[in-house]
């Protein structure tokens, strides 16, 4: 490979490296490697079907020409995405930046306090704005949260009814995701307009839209205590922008709010990402889905962040699980958080303010003009009836450049929003043919709906104002966090590779940041075209028919994948199948969004091996056959090894009727050697933010597409703008969900082609075999395969020496800080163990480098074993060391300070210090505080 | 002002900061304080006729429609511009990179070592490419580059002659820019056709191009053997990317090589800005200009670079000096150093093999097609021959989107290079009327021309090719400096602004980035509008008539308003006058360009308040009333104070004839109260890169425009491609200079607007004069003016406080980064003292925090005087302390390690570690070494 070829950059060692690794490992090739690794009965021997590779500079050049096929049009359509300037300094030091972007769910806590402050502020700010007394660290996007919002009322509500009530005024793509994701859990959803029509006797819950998709502000008090009266929750959807100038949902009651953070400086990006938020009333905290950041304090007492009640999440959860969600959407959290932070409140309330005067300008200029406006109080969007017009008028303005929203043939929808000018309302009234308007107007936001109360008063909102503070609080933050920009993280089912420039420069381009999800066609067709192409490449990669990008996650793509099959039961009249056979090794997630799909659980073994016990399938197909919805697998296993059982499985669950479900996360391990949808899988969902380099962004945007073979694709989601519940559900709030990061996987595949993808592969087995081979004589690798390879990860099994010494996983993973890395995964699929997951990116000084550390860290643990260090104060028990502490006045441990800080071969010029001790966990949960602690906390 | 204003994010202080610092300096408001400290003799009251600002999303709105209206063209023109791929990961990680733009000169180099390692990797390469011993870290361009390799070689020949041999072959702009450089010296240019004509007997320099501007590539070792034996120096500007393939300049006797570094990576920018290089042979290396990086070590003796043979440098030269080059193009050779450590020795080879390739096809096809390509060794660049049709093909091709050089009538020169594919040359062949040709071709280089030695053999040129890798060293080489994006840089007379994203972002638009300097007028019509613009609005701000924005830094501006002066004179037949008075006081760079202009340098006296003597600037008019030329002053002075006598300075100086240059360095405190143009002055130049938030880049790029008055309109520099040395001389290679980033002040002027300029003003002087009064108590501050306010910044005299404890000002600065800060300027204008200029972008809690750390300082030294802390062990004196230091095993010193580490305040969760300790700069001047050291340096 030339230097021109991507493939080079992407993958971290060179042919010198590939030989040592080689000769290490003990295969001739990486060929000859893959041959013994990976069992001849799926492997795949053709050459993927891909366009020839392009150079960085044509990928580029072929993007600008797909985006210079989209048109950046004024979007007035609101419906939840509106007009928002990023500002630059956020965009260049947060969205850009990779210490931000190539960072990790904030899982180590103690290197990832600068995203976990991020995102205390992010939640602080829903709070405040909401009125109400917690808030999570952001959902996927307005619609999902709102099916949280759901589910979470009906865990919460005393009552029995099934029956829940959604404002006919919401957003007609959030009742598609409530319907959608209703249905399967035997949730009855009644859309009612709730000022006018009755409410039931009896229901759980009362979801209303604040202010309404109309654009009306209503007063939902009554509504409120009614709800409250039968024992229903309430949740008010709401505009964080809007709740700058109205009376918070919390002030009037309401049990749980949500909504979207988009419009906080986050680009459309034609439907996301964007930071979906969820915030409750006290006394629901600990019922809450998805991450919430919460302060505790370090092993010296000084307060530290980190993730707080993480029992509450799926992920150990599984078949009693209530969410299925995973991720978050970190880097947008991030973004709508410091955007609170860089304008204030009174900035904020300036915004809002010009957005509102905005709308009432527009409002009294068509009303001046003689069309009907409808009479209610209203914040940025207002409802014109035009009878028989509608559609003419929303072409009138689209021809000035500005869309509109059809909201059917007599009436036309308008939102102003941040980047809203006075050129845009001449725009518009031109449309309608009024003529422009000069005169004065009043506020359409009555005194009794008009805000009173604070928001914001964090000395953090007010102390970053001018762009060099910005700037100097972006890089404070980001510096006490570790990304790939700094070291490997060598997570094992996470595939944390290389997140390429020239794959992420494109998504800040207008043409793909500034559409709006329901623009017109004829304006989104560079979108569609490199979203087409996207979906034949995954096919073409995975083996499957067809491909959906909707799924903003990989939870949602197995929730869309799993629900595919159940419409694909039901459409042949089988709806009584509905067991769903998940191995115990898995990921907690399957389990989870099998449960999401209506599915009940059962759970096959596992041999001593870590394989799928075929007897216990057996078995288990047996007592369920009737009933045999499918089995979710993920191959290679969770175990990093290619089970040869695995076409032995299909072939047994389809004999038994049931569908197979290949969970993707592995993928990486695969791409060019085998494909999932000819070994023998019905469905698979991806994750583009793992094998197909969507950076992981502290903890989100991830994109989980789904795949199917062709006789699940009539089921594949919907758009949920016109979606049916029953067969092609609305995942996301957003046909093309994430669309906005597409440009990411699109650019991978451009620029590796057949031959760098393939060689991507081999690599990362190679990868993980390498280090498999040196740390083997360390730690016992658990599990391997055929010739004892692993594939793409290998287990380090720490339980003998945790029993012996005391050490523990923790211990080492913390230790690895001082060492200057991230922690393999812990305790992942093997309480007692950590996965290492090297991946192609890495090269060999760097895997050596790792490697070193890992051998240095158990002679470490020798010297515990031996007596040298007492159990409880050693290095390892003490990691990570932060600067503060190495250099403190006194030391009284039993190692000198020099083992603590720089352990053998660690670089002392460019060490990086963790900016807190160890955390305890346990304290913060016990005194829950997850909004943005007082200044005074961090005295001295 | 709202949120939308920009200015409100520009400047730091908010209004109830602004009211704290108003009561502490004891002023009402700041339209008071300014009435206060400016003499009403020079105050202008008006308000600048700038338009009204835009906001920061109106302003990128504009900008946008500007780069719309430039075309994007294939540029095949070669003469030293040429495409290039910027890797992404370089620029993104470092052009658009605020810890990398927005550092410093390194003249701290305990806190700059990322960037002086990366400057140093800019030197091994360029060392290694020429085959010369010593290179330094960037000149200004190409052009200027070899005119200082023409001063070079006279001061370093033993022949008296004054003729200097340039090679007809030599790029056209740089043969203009050595002659207008060579005229005030004395110096006497002969361009000759080095192949056919005679040398003559004596000269003591020759020039030679390689290859030449006609592609041609020739075996100079004849001339250089004819050169050596008449005492002559021979430079050879050399094609850095030629150089992997050709025969080194070193390799045959070259004394000096010069040349651009720009196709390494650097965008064109319309000309600039690029780093230029220099190199010299052995024996040379203490007489080259600018700034050369070096190998030291710190206090531990761990090997650390900073900036070698200060002493070399002009601004302790003054009228001495034989250069007046003061800053370089750091930000640039960063990235061009980063592209050949990115590509390694072979992928260079691969690169520029590449293009020969092309270059030999478009011959090979050109021929073929019976077109007459000149018979001569090329590398990338071929000239044809097509009598009286060169303009009709150029035209033809520039139809097909491919720009070529128009020689002359008859000839057409193209330039290969790494972005050129088949579809050029299919361009190219068709515009010539010839048919595409597909045939095998050979080499153009011959054997004996051919490279046969090693380059790029360091480590570091083979460890960083995967992106990955990449991202790492960046981020770990940034990691080690202090920038903006960290704290204040409060460096007097260097205006360390806020270098706003928004200003920052257009420069890397293809439609900035991407064009040729000589590029047709009809492809750069947004270029040159906005250009006009913003030479119209530094004309309003400065109150000057016609402005050139043509120096490419603050030097090459004095040299041009001298040049500009002294044609004026000779335009009068007062070719006498030949003197520049130039106050004591003054910054060694005013001398040198006095000199570099052919003028006598007479010093006038400062009396005690540090003003101009009056009575001794009589004198020396007297003295010199025929012969005097100008007087160069800066206002405010170097000493930070409105000097009251400034408009009787310029009067007497009118009076006898002579022109006023005020020097623009302090233009920061006078913007929107006071214009030069109009209190007496008949020409400045600007920093761009100080008051018009062009970043300093950690050393450059800066731009220098120079202004003047109707009468000396005649005189700016002209077109280097047209130029005529005696009136309008070429200052910089490209006839706008370092356009490139020119949408920078432009981005701040249209933002700004005149109240955000006046208010920027205001606030700049509050901050200084409230830094003066919370330090007063503690250190003298030297010099004020009107009711003892100073302007801008404020000297602190340390002279006492050292003569009585041994405490130096070294010992001061170095103290600050222990505290969190890059210190104040150093000894300037008056040795034993430190400068601060806080800027108007730093809020009220950064003025704090500097000024408790400067009051805690006080502090400690007052225990020095104490006795209570040895004088040769204290924190002061042991400044900075790595985290190595005070984390180490043993710790012997007479204060805690705390006290080390973590002074009074310093936050110890984000505390800035330097990599090393104090640097000993005279033991790397003892033994000199300019290249990257071996790895084994650095073993502990």
């Amino acid at each position: 490979m030339t230097v021109e070829q991507f493939a080079t950059r992407h993958i971290g060692p060179g042919p010198d490296d590939e030989r040592r690794m080689l000769e290490v490992v003990g295969h001739d090739s990486i060929d000859e490697l893959m041959d013994a690794a990976i069992p001849e009965v799926i492997r795949w021997h053709g050459t993927l079907d891909l366009p020839d590779p392009a150079t960085e500079a044509e990928t580029i050049a072929e993007l600008r020409a797909l985006a210079a096929r989209n048109t950046v049009a004024v979007s007035m359509i609101g419906l939840g995405y509106h007009g928002t300037h990023t500002p630059a300094v956020i965009r260049r030091n947060v969205l850009e930046d990779p210490a931000w972007y190539t960072a990790y769910t904030p899982y180590q806590p103690e290197i990832s306090q600068g995203r976990l402050e991020a995102l205390l502020n992010f939640q602080t700010m829903v709070t405040d704005l909401t009125g109400l007394a917690t808030a999570n660290a952001s959902m996927l996007d307005e619609g999902t949260a709102a099916a949280e919002a759901m589910t979470l009322a009906r865990r919460a509500s005393k009552t029995k009814s099934p029956v829940y009530v959604v404002d006919a005024d919401a957003l007609p793509q959030t009742i598609a995701v409530i319907t959608s994701r209703a249905e399967p859990l035997g949730i009855e959803v009644r859309v009612l307009d709730v000022e006018r029509d009755e409410l039931p006797a009896e229901f759980f819950g009362l979801h209303l839209q604040y202010p309404g998709a109309s654009g009306a502000v209503r007063d939902h008090q009554g509504l409120v205590e009614a709800a409250h009266a039968v024992g229903a929750l309430v949740t008010v959807a709401a505009d964080l922008l809007a709740l700058t100038l109205l009376r918070a949902p919390g002030q009037i009651g309401a049990d749980i709010a949500t909504g979207t953070t988009q419009r906080f400086g986050v680009p459309m990006g034609f439907g996301g990402p964007h930071a979906g938020y969820l915030a409750v009333r006290s006394g629901l905290e600990r019922m809450l889905p998805g991450r919430l950041v919460g302060v505790s304090r370090d092993a010296d007492g000084n307060p530290a962040y980190r993730l707080a009640l993480q029992t509450r999440e799926q992920h150990i959860r599984r078949e009693k699980a209530t969410s299925n969600i995973c991720t978050a959407q970190v880097l947008l959290a991030v973004m709508a958080g410091m955007y609170a932070v860089y304008h204030g409140p009174d900035g904020l309330r300036d915004i809002a303010t010009r957005t509102h005067r905005m709308a009432a300008r527009l409002a009294a200029g068509l009303r001046a003009g003689g069309v009907e406006v409808a009479d209610v109080a209203f914040f940025d969007t207002v409802t014109a009836r035009v009878p028989g017009r509608a559609a003419e008028v929303v072409a009138a303005a689209a021809e000035r450049g500005v869309n509109l929203r059809l909201v059917d043939a007599d009436q036309v929808g308008m939102s102003c929003d941040e980047t809203t000018t006075d050129a845009h309302l001449q725009a518009v009234w031109a449309a309608f043919g009024v003529a422009a308007f000069d005169g004065a107007v009043d506020t359409a936001v009555p005194a009794d709906l008009t805000r009173t109360t604070d928001f914001l008063t964090h000395p953090v909102f007010r102390s970053h104002h001018s762009e060099t503070a910005m700037l100097r609080y972006l890089r404070r933050l980001s510096d006490f966090d570790y990304a790939l920009d700094r070291g490997m993280i060598p997570l094992g089912s996470c595939t944390m590779k290389l997140n390429a420039t020239t794959e992420m420069e494109p998504i800040s381009w207008a043409e793909f940041a500034n559409i709006h999800p329901f623009a017109p066609d004829a304006q989104t067709a560079g979108y569609r075209e490199m979203i087409g192409q996207l979906e034949s490449w995954l096919a073409e990669v995975t083996g499957y028919d067809a491909v959906s990008v909707q799924p903003n996650a990989g939870s949602q793509g197995e929730l869309a994948g799993l629900l595919a099959i159940r419409s694909y039961h039901a459409s042949r009249g089988e709806t009584h199948r509905d067991v769903c056979l998940i191995p115990s090794s898995a990921h907690g997630t399957n389990a989870a969004s099998a449960v999401m799909a209506g599915m009940r659980v059962v759970v096959v073994a596992c041999d001593d091996n870590g394989n799928v016990d075929l007897v216990d399938l057996d078995a288990k197909i047996d007592k369920h056959r009737d009933a045999l919805a499918a089995i979710m697998v993920t191959y290679p296993s969770t175990h990093g090894v290619y089970e040869t059982g695995i076409a032995s499985l299909c072939a047994k669950v389809h004999d038994a009727g049931g569908q197979v479900y290949v969970d993707g996360a592995n993928l990486n391990a695969l791409v060019g050697f085998a494909k999932p949808g000819t070994f023998g899988a019905d469905v698979s969902h991806l994750n583009l933010h793992k094998t197909f380099c969507i950076p992981h962004g502290g903890g989100g945007p991830g994109v989980g597409p789904v795949a199917v073979r062709a006789h699940l694709a009539p089921f594949l989601p919907g758009d949920p703008l016109g979606a049916h519940a029953d067969a092609t559900p609305a995942i996301s709030a957003a046909k093309y969900g994430s669309a906005g990061i597409l440009p990411i996987p699109w650019a991978y595949l451009r620029m590796m082609g057949a031959e760098g993808l393939t060689r991507a592969t081999g690599v990362a087995v190679l990868a993980a075999n390498y280090v498999a081979a040196r740390l083997r004589g360390h730690f016992p690798v658990l599990y391997a395969g055929n010739k004892g390879l692993v594939a793409h990860e290998c287990i380090l099994d720490l339980r003998p020496l945790t029993k012996a010494t005391g050490v523990s996983v923790d211990d080492v993973a913390k230790r690895l800080i001082d060492y200057g890395f991230h922690a393999p995964t812990m305790s992942f699929p093997v309480a007692g163990t950590l996965m290492v997951e090297p991946t192609e990116s890495e090269d060999l000084a760097e895997l050596d480098r790792f490697c070193d550390a890992m051998i240095a860290i158990r002679a470490e643990i020798e010297q515990v074993a031996s007596g040298q260090w007492p159990a409880g104060d050693n290095p390892l028990a003490n990691a990570p060391h932060t600067a503060a502490m190495v250099s403190g006045d006194e030391w009284s441990h039993a190692y000198p300070r020099s083992v603590g800080a720089y352990p053998a071969g660690v670089d002392r010029a460019g060490k990086y210090w963790p900016p807190v001790r160890r955390i305890d966990g346990a304290y913060g949960d016990r005194n829950l505080v997850c909004s943005c602690p007082s200044p005074e906390a961090f005295e001295d």
